[in-house]
């Protein structure tokens, strides 16, 4: 039964959630909603299908053609009411899509009486495309028949298929954020049977000893997932220093931190000398050079353009970004005493001591182009500002890769090959990639997208950090921030404006000197702007954006990079401040 | 006196037209228009009060703040009226714009009846700053003190100082185009009297002589301008081969073509053996190598910028871009034989055979580090596309710097100078830099601006043409092009867009496999979109927009990259074509 009350569609009295969904759908009901008593769901299509109306709103009232200017006069007072229902409408039900995200950790999974009780054996004939997947989350039932093909995880959520997935949750505790548990909640179908959940295992404890060398970490640090660990931190703090220190340095960890083991094995093609070496071996046989480079998280302003559009990964502010001296031995170096040339490969894999519940290690390759050139700087760090690395930065010793995502500079470095292929990781074929909006992933073949390694022309201001105040006495607010630009391109300029972008004023940048095309430490920027007298009492937009020494300048809105993964947003940043009236 | 007429503003009756102007900013009527019986000049400052208009206007309307909205009936009908008012101002206005481009080779410096007559007594009075600074073109008297600085050929201009420009202009006959015409008739401040103008020396013929060494050129060329040759060809006939016919290449020549000369010197800093050599012994003695790139003048697309807002340079379309077939040695070889090393130098300077008025040869520098780095394929270039050079791309041999702007890539090479500092030409130091709106000619240093290397990423629609008519008969449209990226990126992906960007549909694309870091050649791409039914009888706009292999990406409009050359348009391009209804 279906009733319209205002802008909810309420649902009551229905086998099963997912069954509505398909009725709407058949009935070319485009917007997916519905309301039970105990939570509100929001479906990704209905979001899409918002998204594209907004879109096209915008887009007609911006001096393109507008067909509405020929309707006679009753006709635009439809549309008048019209427009102004669907904007109480979208206010109305972004509202309960809000308060649609409130699942955690306490509420996830637990019982709704809206919905059917399911019985295990039920559950557990559903465990492939011909049947659905179904699976249970504490007393949840799921389907998740249709987000198979998109888990960031890939074909791995089927080892829980037709049953629990606590247990893995418990090992890939990534898992455990609110994005997720909202994600979760919008597959709901039902209610593990009170008999079977009393029957349900709990997890066997294979989690904590996973992550017993996990290190004390700084409580300033803002977590993302505690296991593994991922977590940023404040983007006031971060430009602050022109060298990132440790302490405050962005933690982004796939996996459990390792046991320290203190080897480095290279083999593969064209290796004609097999190397085994530690640390002080490295140190003693090859130049030991420091190279001071940015290390971005691929993933840095995901939530932004999750915001503007629902994506999947770690919400990470504007703060998984960092700028740090790395001391170690080239690459190049190494491989070349190795016995490794040009032309023989075409990538090199770096494998970490991090590993999967299976015992998979963390694996992301390079091309041999760029490990194979010692103009490239690529580095088998030991050191990070001055001090043997720590814990969760890669010890005893990882790979930097300058000017590359974060992701291919593989911690805890245990195993260099030389190859022709990429690394099969899912990290490097499935994971890490540019997935547009019309990839299908029941039809297309993500391992013949490219996989992301340098990173686009970025900058972001870190303060005044958005929602914040400004002080009431001040009659300019002083902005700061930080670009990069991947590839060893360095920042021409940074341009801060505080009227909606109709100005724009060069800031003054803080650089090092580096070689041209190794232009690898950020920039940090700051400018002293006046505060717009009509903005008193109100909000004030700060926006920025950077142009690199290839005149590549940042995208100006999201729409144009948004991506299923949310990864390289690099579109121009913006905080918005309140600013008190003047005393 | 000053009457206003309707949106006209009439002047007559005065001294000159440099006192109207400097009365009106008096008066502080920002606005700066004067329309006298023979033609109509509208400033600068007036297209760029009124840009800044129209981008607040749509800005406005965009979603964002609209202070409008609290104000009483009777003042928004005001504004109502107001903003009708200035949009019919606007095109009145732009109107008579467009018609004050009028004057040609033929009108400019004509006699004008409302203007004085001027002697040439007077005029020789006025050569500098302090005086003003006056000249003559035919029978026309300009003042060009405030153009001095912002003249792209520099203090060259104070040649003619109290003078005749005619003569200087048959040699840099650059000058003759429309667009110069333009600038100049704006300077407009008298007639020569006609007693002087009878006793004015002709020029000296020195122009036909410094230009004898002309090639021939295919007709189907564009011409920008005939002395020294500037033309690209249409661009439809671009996308149709993937190596560009050397005919079919667009030309830049900043000065005349000179005489062949086959000899290349190499001194300098470093350099401990001196090099003399013909193209025969570079043949024999380094490795002769073969490199497939793209070549791009820094102003491609500067119409179109020009079009958004008045910019100076050559009005080049969407085909001042090629992409050819270079044989040649590296420069890196031909250094090391020289005994250059890597840590000495820290530029490159090229100098050409073709030299000016007075005798200064066209020069250009790259950074050291790109010129001795094997990996970025830079050429000393004797053939292109299998055949010897052509006069107009350099014979006998020319530099290659893959992935840089055109003028870094000398022709006619005689010298190459090993440097500590970059070339002091023109070129390198006051010219090819990206000069923003803020930059004062009179104050600022433009050595200061760091000079233009390497390409942003790019891409144009060259089928449909822009203002071509699509067939009655098709109900689809084939969109082909190009794209390309500077530093070595290659192109991942093309988007075309038929529907003012709602949506987006990926181009097939046409490439030739190149290494990572090296894939200099262009990318061609093609898709054929479904007409939107609802364009019958109307126009349609086709979009693209291409990513680079850094993920960088074009920017959606012109306003955020305009510059005062008009340098590196790489913004979103649009073509608009007829769609004629169906049969």
């Amino acid at each position: 039964m279906l009733r319209v009350t205002g802008t909810r569609l309420m649902v009551t009295r229905l086998s099963t959630v997912a069954s509505v969904a398909r009725t709407l759908q058949w009935q070319r009901v485009s917007v997916n909603v519905w309301t039970t008593r105990s939570e509100c769901c929001v479906t990704r299509q209905w979001t899409r299908c918002y998204a594209t109306a907004i879109r096209q709103q915008r887009r007609g009232s911006c001096g393109s053609r507008r067909p509405d200017l020929g309707l006679r006069s009753r006709w635009r007072s439809a549309l008048a009411v019209g427009t102004a229902f669907g904007i109480f409408a979208y206010f109305a039900l972004r509202r309960s899509h809000r308060a649609a995200e409130s699942p955690d950790g306490a509420t996830a999974g637990s019982r709704r009486d809206d919905l059917p009780d399911i019985r295990r054996k039920d559950i557990e004939r559903h465990k492939d495309a011909s049947t659905g997947v179904w699976m249970t989350y504490r007393d949840g039932v799921y389907d998740v028949t249709d987000f198979v093909a998109e888990h960031p995880g890939n074909k791995k959520i089927l080892l829980a298929a037709g049953g629990a997935v606590d247990g893995f949750w418990d090992f890939y505790a990534i898992h455990h954020t609110p994005h997720v548990y909202r994600q979760l909640e919008e597959l709901r179908i039902g209610n593990l049977h009170p008999e079977d959940a009393a029957q349900t295992p709990a997890s066997n404890g294979s989690s904590s000893k996973a992550f017993s060398h996990e290190p004390r970490r700084a409580p300033v640090l803002q977590v993302h997932s505690a296991r593994p660990f991922n977590a940023e931190p404040p983007s006031e703090l971060l430009v602050d220093d022109f060298i990132t220190p440790t302490t405050l340095f962005f933690v982004r960890n796939h996996l459990p931190v390792p046991a320290m083991v203190d080897s480095v094995t290279v083999d593969g093609v064209g290796v004609h000398r097999p190397v085994n070496m530690s640390v002080s071996e490295m140190k003693t046989r090859f130049e030991v050079i420091t190279v001071t480079t940015a290390m971005q998280c691929a993933g840095n302003r995901r939530r932004e353009m999750d915001d503007f559009r629902s994506v999947k990964g770690l919400q990470w502010g504007s703060a998984a970004i960092g700028n740090a001296e790395w001391t170690g031995v080239r690459l190049s170096d190494v491989l070349a005493y190795a016995g490794v040339r040009e032309g023989d490969i075409e990538h090199v894999i770096f494998q970490g001591g991090d590993s999967d519940a299976e015992g998979t290690p963390y694996e992301a390759s390079i091309p041999a182009a760029i490990a194979l050139d010692p103009h490239r700087d690529v580095l088998l760090a030991f050191e990070m500002n001055g001090e043997p690395l720590a814990e969760d930065h890669g010890a005893p010793c990882r790979v930097i890769v300058p000017g590359f995502i974060g992701a291919r500079q593989v911690k805890w470095l245990r195993r260099i090959t030389a190859s022709r292929a990429v690394s099969e990781s899912h990290w490097q074929r499935a994971d890490y990639k540019i997935v547009p909006d019309s990839f299908n992933w029941a039809h297309d073949d993500i391992s013949e997208v490219m996989p992301i390694y340098e990173y686009p022309v970025q900058s972001a201001i870190c303060e005044p950090a958005n929602g914040s105040s400004l002080d009431a006495d001040e009659d300019t607010v002083v902005v700061r921030g930080y670009s990069w630009s991947g590839g060893g391109r360095g920042i021409l300029g940074v341009d801060v404006s505080v009227d909606e972008g109709v100005t724009w004023r060069a800031a003054r940048l803080t650089q090092t000197p580096q070689g041209v095309g190794r232009q690898w430490a950020w920039t940090l920027f700051d400018v002293e702007a006046a505060i717009p007298s009509d903005r008193r009492g109100g909000r004030l937009d700060v926006m920025c954006r950077a142009v690199d020494t290839a005149h590549n300048s940042q995208p100006g809105d999201i729409a144009a990079i948004w991506n299923q993964r949310g990864l390289l947003h690099n579109a121009c940043h913006r905080v918005t401040v309140h600013v008190p009236e003047s005393h």
